[in-house]
């Protein structure tokens, strides 16, 4: 069989992951046995939330050394050991960073090619209806509990996560103020119909800067940063307001935790915070995708993908999501 | 009309409220108006939670200089010019650190000595069925959602909050696990029943010593306390834990907060933080109130009073609280 090539942990990284904490291997794969597939990989993600894992601090036990990186992927059956699949089959599942996996006929969901078209591409499925979009719809819906003409704050507005958040809070009726790094991101997020925008590298002090674009207050905080970002936020919510942890991008590489100094806040002003594993609402997502596919279709939901090719950038690639390049789904595509 | 002495703000404190941040002023209160009482204190108490009106950084608007210093009391009407209350009626209502105040009649709740006896004391209305209890009761059953057999950690748990979380949490089937500074503290603890006591002045690591006393975990962490205490709780929080933010004693007093670092677990362990001011549920009063008295009479929950007589030593009293003195509820009798 062919060669192929994948990403392997070489160490465990401290800070941001830098490329000798990858190895690229080339390897053959075995034929699959009886309930196995051989995938060749199309298209992976590069996910910041999978920093934990790296280093063993997350949901799930971190990965070891040699393990193949993981991420989402899509991708065709080559050779099928299982009645579930054939060849030529495109599936989603958890591939990880390679060009082909030999993986078990479970946790693959076969992907229909005619729901795919101009409007909603395969990728999208490792995209916005996929763990980002997903951990959008139900951290706003079900932890943010919005009300129509609540106000709600989005960091990391532009990325893949942040962007779907606050379309949806826009079709829910709410004011939807969202951050960002630079006026691309900025303007890119005024075309998606947020009705106001904070640019956090031009601001100086980014508790007033949420003042003036919330003057009376924010209701919900989907939270993707963490630290400094969030106690501003704090600072400017409302009696009962409530705060989604969805992401905590700017703690991932740091070796001491910033975390939040705003915790008398919790008690004078009722607050709720929470945080959110999407993998807990895995009987919801059918639903949840035809939503946001029939959004898609109808100019409500916009998303957005940067997509490199080559499987040999994947680590500098992910490195830059944490220099503040989280702007669209960030995709390798391998074929 | 009679003198009497009262303690006003003589300035805004930073740090622990020292001395002369109180002014203690002679007054002659009017004789009452149409709508008005005058009101004989007979006791007041003295809350850590009240500490950041004094700085005006608190849910309500803070004090100004010359104000009275705010807290709940007991005391009888010496004159009236109001159909609800007579002269010799027992009232419980925010009289302030005074012997004496002119106060509406409204906001005033009268007592039926009847209701009273050597286990409920007439002072149980301003602690254990005043705001510290009903603090307890709201806060554990409301926000901590327990569940029978789940493990229960509280700190400041020697405090008129914790001692009573602690209590209701045996009541509800829960392990319960508290946090206290000094033997003495920690020994009141396992007389009240608590399953383990952690005693924080005597223990190196606070995470490791309440992984100790907590093998399996945390499910809620009733939080009197803040800062490091909530960090180290934080780490040993199960999955789908609950923190419920009933004061944060540690950080009043701080020029700047510390906070917490540990946010990222929120993800990891889909934490929810939840803070709470009583007064939301003020319908409810009356039938926790009820329920506690019943359980005090049944011997399932003590409660313990620290009163010291004369009006004097309130600023004292009042700066000893942060000094982990918190042992029991701390009243001023002023008759």
């Amino acid at each position: 069989m062919t060669d192929y090539k994948k990403w392997t942990l070489a160490k465990h990284p401290s800070g941001v992951p830098s490329e000798d904490c990858f190895a690229l291997e080339s390897f053959t794969p075995d034929a699959p046995q009886e309930g196995q597939v051989l995938i060749k990989t199309h298209y992976f993600s590069l996910d910041p939330g999978m920093r934990g894992r790296l280093s063993g601090d997350s949901y799930a036990a971190g990965l070891k050394i040699g393990d193949t990186i993981e991420s989402a992927g899509i991708g065709e059956i080559i050779a099928s050991g299982s009645e579930r699949f054939a060849v030529g089959d495109m599936v989603m599942g958890g591939l990880g960073w390679t060009e082909a996996v030999l993986h078990p006929d479970r946790g693959l969901q076969k992907l229909d090619p005619a729901l795919f078209d101009d409007k909603v591409a395969m990728t999208a499925t490792i995209g916005v209806l996929g763990v980002p979009g997903l951990t959008a719809w139900f951290g706003l819906q079900d932890l943010g509990r919005p009300q129509s003409g609540e106000t709600l704050l989005v960091s990391s507005a532009a990325g893949p996560v942040g962007a779907t958040c606050g379309q949806i809070g826009k079709t829910l009726g709410l004011n939807v103020v969202g951050m960002a790094g630079g006026t691309d991101k900025c303007a890119y997020l005024q075309g998606l119909g947020f009705d106001a925008v904070i640019d956090y590298k031009a601001e100086g002090n980014l508790a007033k800067a949420i003042a003036a674009a919330c003057p009376d207050g924010v209701d919900i905080y989907f939270d993707n940063v963490g630290g400094e970002m969030l106690d501003a936020a704090i600072l400017n919510m409302k009696p009962k307001g409530r705060i989604v942890v969805s992401g905590q991008v700017s703690e991932y590489n740091r070796e001491k935790p910033v975390g939040m100094r705003q915790t008398t806040r919790f008690i004078t002003h009722r607050l709720r915070m929470e945080g959110l594993v999407v993998y807990d609402y895995a009987k919801q997502f059918p639903e949840a995708q035809a939503a946001m596919a029939a959004q898609i279709r109808d100019g409500k939901l916009a998303y957005k993908e940067d997509i490199s090719e080559g499987i040999k950038d994947a680590p500098s690639e992910y490195a830059a999501l944490f220099a503040g390049a989280n702007f669209g789904r960030r995709l390798i595509k391998t074929i």
